[in-house]
């Protein structure tokens, strides 16, 4: 048999690390590592066993879990450390067995911006000898050697603090002075040990990656607004003056982003008319997401919204009201695009040299092409796209709605994002991909804050309470935030056609209790309904025309959506999407559900309405606790969120009536 | 802002890998790689996440499952590659998109070994662009110039064939010199192309290690033989010779492996006496786990059962019945074992330099030594186990049942099993690991050919199905192989002390149907369940003297076991144990179950009765299909294995008896 050779695995933070790693000579051992001696197994929180980041909130509480053994019977002992990203020390605290060899620590993280963790496991030989020593002193067995075991074991140690290397030192001389073996054994020279000891064995997971988001990302209430409409006059293109205007009416509403479509300078190249029409007449405005023209391009407003100062005056208006502004990022570009100019690598031609526009076959897409993100000169394009970012940034803007992002290549996101966080770790991303489930969750795994959901289109009880199991349960909940949108420019859902109030309400309802990030699309609130017929297309889409509304016309829901959202800054229980757990109630069209805020001292209870004729049914309260101070106590009485009614909890729970018509949601704050 | 940097990821195979990765310079970019263009996620099977191999039989099939996806509408394609390690070449077989983003595809591997599998993912621009065009063609737009971009794609291929590189070049310039575009749309250039063409945007998953076993690991019956037991004189120590005598009975109760308690030479220093005293009389063998004395240690045998060539002898005349051997390999050494002489480093000493006997504090094993796997000079250590097992694989042994390894350090098993099995792939290790559940799994997992189980201390039904679900479910049965033993030297369990024949029939029967591998140890024939009062061991074992027994001794359940054996041999259903499901029987006390061979072809509907008194119950198939040719059949009757009788299946079940005094087992062949 041929020779072999013995390596070691050189160092992991201050210990040696000792484990034997012995090859055959001349033979590939393959492309699977020989291990330490610790297996430290299906570890929690992760996100494809740590290829994607989990996701948390400023102090939030990251509690991990982890199976962590070893061969034999030591006494062995484990770290959770984590470090902030990319250069800062490792922190660490013990873990501790929880049972059946699975180990938990928890650690809270006080600052934005990246993470990693990971587990180190290490033989506690000390704490495994005193055990030893312990029993045979029991059984009366002569210990003259074994003391001195122990007290070897205390001379190597070396990798804790000068306090524990006193007091291990000290312990030790007392013992070889008197021979007394209680200077071994008492407690805190098996603190010092655990601290100090050598660890020849210490063994590290793989590492795992984490994002920690400011609280704007856990929770908001978004206001879709098109500026083009926003002025009122009809001849007139909305401005950011306008826009300002506006902002005292969507303070009152309780929202807390305002999110602008595209504000850039519109291509006139191939622009198109109203309705999507392919010819534009003299005066359309184009559509928006045909971004750039002679004035500029990605980084540049569009002449007729104002100035770059005048969006900073928007930007500061906002501030003042508590509100942060989000802005679309779409990749595309118009024909009169800068970029086709100064950068014509970065787009595809074809075999006669002409322009390769948009397209989905057998659709055209003539007033847009897309940047080819592989092109031979593709670093210089992400950058000036990363770059765009930066610039918005710059100008105060926080967050980013994501314009398609699935018709993008994946990679190029997740570098993105990263760049622009790491300028900035509170910069928010929100994918606007409507397409496959996986694929969505892929661009949320990969780094987007939040995603567009199919909330739009779940319309039955089942499939909602289907829906939103999914999202909250395991691992979606750790890095897939939901944002419910009821309609959006594009999108006019059937259900919402016929312009029924109580439709309008209960999706509202729906939308802001079941997810702490949601948002209406300006004229929601105005239950604005007109569709493409058999489409789910608004007629006269403002993407390409300029509308003007009278924003506080009759029949108009903002005093719903101000109690709504004034219910959810109320209530933390609301703040938060992934503490939701679904209550059973026997009518086929209301949804009931508990929601218990991250910290456990706000419990809310709900039931809506799915359909429009008055139900009454039995809420069940029974298992439902409340946490007050450290206890947990059973529900005695509710309070209504929207009326201030309170109500007795007898038997178990609560008999209720819901009218939508007047209101299809029942919010209940659980009172102990 | 600072310049950045475009890296390219190298090749792939023979495709240049195009993905761009782009590192923001003079900063970390963290540990988390940039990802290629596809993400190929949720992988079916893999244990930890490709950490350690999932296990096959040669020649079954290994079915992959994969979620595979990139950006955009772009029409993908995938390959499930896979090579014989360490060096073969990759082969490849397209994979199917199944559903939802899920694709599968199948290898069946025809040799041992060990194997490495991947998936790799691109996109079929060819396709791509041939379904655009169609879709074009339809709307009747004008193609000149796509049908250029078509061949253009085809002056690029180059990546497969020559057959494929011809039809290519002549479909390419047909179209050029006619302008007829079926050139470009016939089924053979699709074919060719998604053979040949240019592959810019591969990506290659992680890569999955897989071990392929020989079929006697997935099934066979163990029969533990105590060699110094097997003579017929009380006063003389047992032979090879009086274990080959043997044979023909154990052949004839249908066993397919003997295995041997170890069979070195036994130390002398400190030996143990009879039940395990501490110490022995003149005359006394010691307990045989003592391994080594001046006649030799791990790759000798004990002069007192004769030389290696009896073994060689014994070996042989296993292989005319068809029955293999199995060895036990247990690392500790007797003091006596020459290594303690030969290699003083690999033995720790006591600061007195008295020699550090095996404990378990505050007891002491004085009769053995362990050896120290970290010691400095472990390198030579672990080759001289190694070199261990490979003296006996030259001896003709290929299975070896493994003592304790959960006190042994678990990277040397990892390293030891590939060791020998790149020495012969057909070597099967037998974990004998009573510990805590993760760790029993972790050892299969690094490795393990099989595992004992709890099945020895699962004793009512629903603890026994719970069992079961566990080992058969995922991710276990994909690395996890059960042996069950009813009994073995060091347990004899509390419910085999009041010697029930029932009992020892109805445990036998559970081994043996529920698992495929399943052993028991020679007395428990004789139904042999003399206890140490209190305890689970036998009185007077012979792991510390010799026995003499009478094997045909009245009341054995010798022909019992024959039958069992032999409706195992008939039926595959039996010789696998993971396609297993039970089945709902109204009696607490009788289990219920449905086993299909790997090839679907055999069915067994299984009840058996878990206590003493008559059973009558419902067996319901109405379930049940049984595979005739291709299609799958409804069950319309039943054979009993044992008796041959045959039953009609009315009413979708069975009314069915078990009296336990006669056969606690009922096994009916499912027939369509």
């Amino acid at each position: 048999m041929a020779a072999h050779t013995v390596r070691f695995r050189g160092t992991v933070g201050s210990y040696s690390y000792s484990s034997v790693l012995v090859n055959k000579e001349n033979r590939a051992v393959g492309s699977v590592a020989v291990t330490g001696t610790f297996h430290i197994e299906d570890i929690y929180p992760c996100v494809n066993n740590g290829r994607f980041p989990i996701k948390r909130i400023v102090g939030e509480s990251v509690d991990v879990w982890a199976d962590i053994f070893r061969d034999g019977h030591d006494i062995i002992a484990a770290a959770l450390i984590w470090r902030r990203e990319p250069d800062h020390e490792w922190r660490r605290v013990p873990m501790h067995l929880h049972s059946n060899d699975r180990w938990t620590a928890s650690f809270t993280p006080e600052e934005l911006g990246r993470y990693i963790y990971a587990i180190e496991a290490w033989t506690d030989e000390f704490a495994t000898w005193r055990h030893g020593f312990e029993l045979k002193q029991k059984a009366g067995q002569e210990l003259t050697l074994d003391a001195l075991e122990g007290a070897a074991l205390m001379t190597r140690a070396q990798a804790g603090g000068t306090e524990a290397a006193k007091i291990i030192l000290r312990q030790c001389e007392d013992y070889l002075r008197t021979g007394n073996v209680a200077s071994l054994l008492a407690p805190e020279s098996q603190e010092a040990m655990a601290e100090s000891q050598h660890r020849p064995d210490i063994c590290r997971s793989t590492l795992f990656p984490l994002i920690v988001d400011r609280p704007r990302a856990r929770c908001g209430a978004w206001y879709e607004m098109v500026p083009r409409s926003q002025g009122q006059d009809p001849t007139r293109h909305g401005t950011f003056r306008d826009c300002i205007a506006r902002l005292p009416d969507v303070a009152a509403m309780g929202f807390d982003v305002v999110y602008f479509t595209p504000i850039h300078p519109i291509g006139r190249t191939n622009r198109k008319g109203r309705n999507n029409s392919l010819t534009a007449m003299a005066g359309d405005p184009g559509s928006p997401y045909a971004i750039g023209a002679a004035e500029g391009g990605h980084d540049a407003v569009h002449p007729e919204l104002g100035t770059i100062e005048d969006f900073r005056a928007f930007v500061a208006a906002c501030r003042r009201l508590d509100i942060e502004v989000a802005l679309d990022f779409a990749v595309q570009c118009s024909p009169d695009h800068p970029w086709l100019t100064q950068h014509p690598d970065w787009f595809k031609r074809r075999p006669d040299g002409s322009m390769r526009y948009a397209e989905n076959p057998p659709k055209k897409y003539e007033d847009i092409v897309n940047p080819d993100f592989n092109c031979s000169d593709a670093a210089s394009l992400w950058q000036a796209l990363r770059d765009v970012l930066l610039f918005w940034v710059d100008q105060g803007v926080r967050i980013f709605r994501i314009d398609n992002p699935h018709t993008k290549p994946l990679p190029f996101w997740e570098w993105a994002i990263r760049e622009v966080q790491s300028h900035d770790p509170g910069v928010i991303f929100l994918a606007e991909a409507f397409t496959r489930p996986k694929l969505m969750k892929g661009l949320a795994k990969l780094g987007f804050t939040q995603s567009y959901a199919y909330f739009t289109w779940r319309t039955s009880k089942w499939e909602m309470e289907e829906y939103l199991r999914e999202l909250t349960g395991y691992p979606e909940r750790d890095f897939y935030r939901p944002n419910f949108f009821v309609s959006t420019p594009d999108i006019l859902p059937y259900h919402l056609q016929s312009g029924e109030p109580w439709m309008f309400k209960s999706r509202l309802a729906l939308a802001a209790t079941l997810s702490s990030n949601y948002g209406i699309y300006n004229g929601f609130e105005l239950l604005e309904h007109e569709a493409i017929a058999g489409k789910e297309e608004y007629l006269n889409s403002e993407k390409y025309e300029i509308k003007v509304r009278n924003w506080d016309q009759p029949g108009n829901i903002k005093p719903y959506i101000r109690e709504l959202n004034l219910a959810r800054r109320a209530n933390p229980a609301l703040q938060q999407t992934s503490n939701l757990r679904f209550v059973q109630i026997d009518d086929a069209n209301v949804t009931g559900f508990v929601k218990v805020s991250v910290d456990s001292s706000n419990t809310v209870a709900a039931a809506i309405a799915m359909s429009g004729e008055p139900h009454e049914f039995w809420f069940p309260l029974s298992d439902v606790k409340v946490k007050i101070g450290n206890d947990f106590r059973q529900v005695v009485a509710v309070e209504n969120l929207l009326t201030g009614e309170r109500h007795p909890v007898e038997w178990g729970g609560l008999r209720v009536r819901i009218d939508p018509a007047r209101d299809p949601a029942l919010l209940l704050r659980c009172l102990a």
